[in-house]
C-alpha cells in the first residue's frame, strides 16, 4: 500500500535501488508492510531539467546527497510507528546508500482504505472490509 | 479540480496521452468532473535516471506495462463514486492504451476546496461557495 | 517544511529557479515559513517522455507557460493564509518568471507534525512539541 516518490540528485541506478530498499525494508520492519507491498517512483535529478532546491531547516547541513522521500499511505500508524520507521530509513539509507542520516528528508501523506485500487478496477481494502 | 500523476515505464507520448485520457474519460463519466477540468502530469520511466519499482501486493502479476496513476481531488466523493472511478480507470486503460487492468494502480489523496487556486491567485471555490 | 513540487514545460534552469524562487518568498510571505524551509523539487517536461496536459477549467485561458505547484504541508493555516499564498504566488511568479497569472495552478494537500522527518531519522516536531 505506500505508494512511494523518493527524489534524488543525480544519482545512478544503482544508488536508486539502493535507496528504494532502504525505505522499502524500513517499512517492512517498521511499520509491518508486506515485502511484496512495494510501490516506489525513483527519480534522479540532473540539475537542469529536474531540479532539488533544499534550505537548512532546521539547522541541518544538507549537501546533494539529499534524499526527499515522500510516503503515501493509509492512516493509522502511530506516532511511534512513524519514528521508527524514520529512524529506520536514515540507518538503512546510510547502511545501503552511503547516504547520512543528515540528508534524508521523509514526509507522510495518508488516506483512506477506499482510496486505493491495486488493480483489476477494484478498491481490494474496501472488499476486503466489509464495514 | 483533480490533479493527476501517471507515472509508466518507457512509454512514448502517444501511450502517455491514452492512458492519461483514460483517465480523465473514468474522472468525467464516474465522478462528474467537467470535461475542460484537466490537470495531469505524465512520466515516462526510462529504468535508469527515472526508476518505477513494483511487487505483487496482494497476489497481482504486474509487469513493466504497470501504470501508476496518484489522483489528488477535493473530499466527498462517496466510495461508490471511487470504486466506479477504478472499474472504469481500467476499462478505459484497456481499451485507450491496451494496459491490462492488473497494471493499473490507483490511489486518491483528497484535499479541501480551500486548498485549490485554479489561476489568477485566486481559491476559486472558496470564492464560489460562500459558506 | 512545506515540500513543494513543480512542473513546468520546456522551462530552462533559469526559469524553474525562477519559479521556484517565486513560491518559496510567497510562502515566507504569506504564511510565515522560516526562509531557509525550503524543499523543492522542479521539473520540466519535453513533451514527449515527460508531459503536461491541461484544460480550461474554470474558464481559464491557460498555455503551454502553465506552472502546476503542489505543496505539501502541516494543516493549521486558515483560509485567509492560503488565499494570501495564492495572490502572492501569482504575483511573484509573474515578477519573477514573466508567468501570467492565469498559468498557475497551486493545489495544497495537508499532512500532521509528525509526519514529518527533516533528518537524522526523527520527527522534529514531535521532539520539540510535546503536546
Amino acid at each position: 500500500m505506500p505508494f512511494v516518490r523518493i527524489d534524488a540528485i543525480r544519482a545512478d541506478e544503482k544508488r536508486l535501488e539502493a535507496v528504494g530498499r532502504a525505505v522499502h525494508d524500513a517499512l517492512v520492519e517498521a511499520v509491518g508492510i508486506p515485502q511484496d507491498d512495494l510501490f516506489q517512483v525513483l527519480t534522479s535529478h540532473d540539475g537542469s531539467q529536474r531540479v532539488l532546491r533544499y534550505g537548512t531547516f532546521p539547522a541541518m547541513d544538507r549537501d546533494d546527497d539529499i534524499v526527499f522521500v515522500a510516503i503515501t499511505m493509509r492512516s493509522g500508524r502511530t506516532a511511534e510507528q512513524k519514528q521508527a520507521l524514520y529512524r529506520r530509513i536514515a540507518e538503512l539509507a546510510q547502511e545501503y546508500a552511503g547516504t547520512e542520516p543528515r540528508n534524508v528528508l521523509v514526509t507522510i501523506t495518508e488516506n483512506e482504505p477506499i482510496d486505493w485500487s491495486f488493480g483489476d478496477g477494484v478498491a481490494q481494502y474496501a472488499e476486503a472490509a466489509p464495514h
